[in-house]
């Protein structure tokens, strides 16, 4: 890399499933747009469709752009740690504060129109996943971002950081899909069962999310697309490792 | 192993990990069983309260049985390869059996009562879980019990295999938990909201089966945790993979 060699190329399979990833991505962000554009009267803040504007955050921020900071390992894959490492946490920090800006919204709108809050599966999962969410980023920044983490305790905590990443989306998506039959139930409960075509477009909407998950998922999971340390980093963490092991002889992770 | 020595120990957090999912297995069992006895009338056949066997029977052969046969591999590591995978195809084929009962259950109840099938985001998931699950199961079988399919294409399916059998486990769970917020609304709309016992009750159902999957989806990729090869498979593929190499030559996997 410092001789100002090509990098390798990445695999063109990942390319193709990244592509099919956003494609769904903006697909599932228009057909919210569409469902409560065309059906539940539009998004506004200050008026009675503050509502709206929680469907809208939760699958921008809790999905589509949750998604997008797990796959930036895999789709730069040739930048450096670092800087791959930062776009990761900043994905996911704006995820987090439109999700903020999505609960706002549902909150608010409880409270004008004097209904409960946190009494639904919907809530209870929705919630749990957004908490979990925010605790998972605070840990992640202490442990990764900040110096101070030793090499061994970022390797240990490292496992345990991914897998709950992608159950925490998984989380989420099932979240999603939890609101959207609420939302059908409550507003067109004697019409769904006959096929009108708002069921049918939030069903879509239903799909997408799954499918949405299951592209990244198979991304994140395939072992050949996992990102490889890159030359210098390698030589790097010999380095750190000879050092580590140095420090605190006999003391193997 | 041939000469008698005892076989390795069990990593212990992974005992650890299995006991807790089987005892929340069981405490979502009895939960479903409680919720549709005291709340729900009961569960029959021929009788208005048919209904009830579809949530039964998805919960125990879609999530505890289905997530069960994905442990035998952790939980008998030291068995032979074959005998687990004839558990594993088993147990699946039990809880495709018992969920087609489900199906039937809740097909029939529409029939009686005038409802119509399949408009529901719950039922497009759940449908598409099961056709799915049976899909991947006549695979399971056509590649890995059944002679015929080659070693290397053995090697080839089993990581599709693995991804969408985890996959098709957090769909099954996922379309539970659809499926109980749905029955909440169309049964106890009105007092939902109010923290009604039975609502407290159905809600604390959906956490139990996030619960289970999560645990079990722990257990399963866990690096550490995953079945080694005995020393006699180990041989034996040394051997198979020799003897196929032969046959074609150049034809690297």
């Amino acid at each position: 890399a410092m001789d100002g060699a090509p990098p390798p190329p990445s695999p063109t399979g990942l390319s193709v499933y990244v592509a099919v990833s956003q494609l769904l991505g903006l697909t599932l962000l228009t057909t919210t747009g569409v469902w409560l554009g065309r059906y539940r009267g539009g998004v506004a803040w200050h008026s009675p469709l503050q509502f709206n504007t929680h469907p809208l955050c939760m699958v921008l921020g809790m999905v589509f752009l949750q998604g997008d900071a797990l796959l930036v390992y895999r789709v730069f894959r040739h930048e450096a740690k670092r800087s791959t490492k930062v776009l990761h946490a900043l994905l996911h920090g704006l995820a987090l504060v439109i999700a903020v800006v999505g609960i706002i919204a549902v909150f608010e709108s409880h409270q004008t129109k004097g209904i409960p809050n946190m009494y639904s599966l919907h809530s209870w999962c929705g919630m749990a996943a957004f908490v979990l969410y925010l605790l998972q980023w605070l840990l992640g920044c202490g442990f990764f971002l900040f110096p101070g983490a030793s090499f061994s305790l970022r390797g240990q905590y490292k496992p345990q950081h991914v897998f709950f990443g992608i159950a925490l989306f998984i989380l989420s998506i099932t979240s999603c899909l939890l609101g959207i039959t609420e939302m059908l139930l409550f507003k067109i409960s004697d019409s769904y069962s006959h096929f009108v075509p708002e069921g049918i477009l939030a069903n879509t909407l239903g799909v997408l999310l799954v499918a949405f998950g299951l592209v990244v998922g198979y991304v994140l999971t395939r072992e050949e697309w996992k990102r490889l340390p890159l030359a210098e980093e390698l030589a790097l963490s010999m380095d750190f490792k000879t050092l580590t092991e140095g420090e605190s002889p006999g003391g193997g992770s």
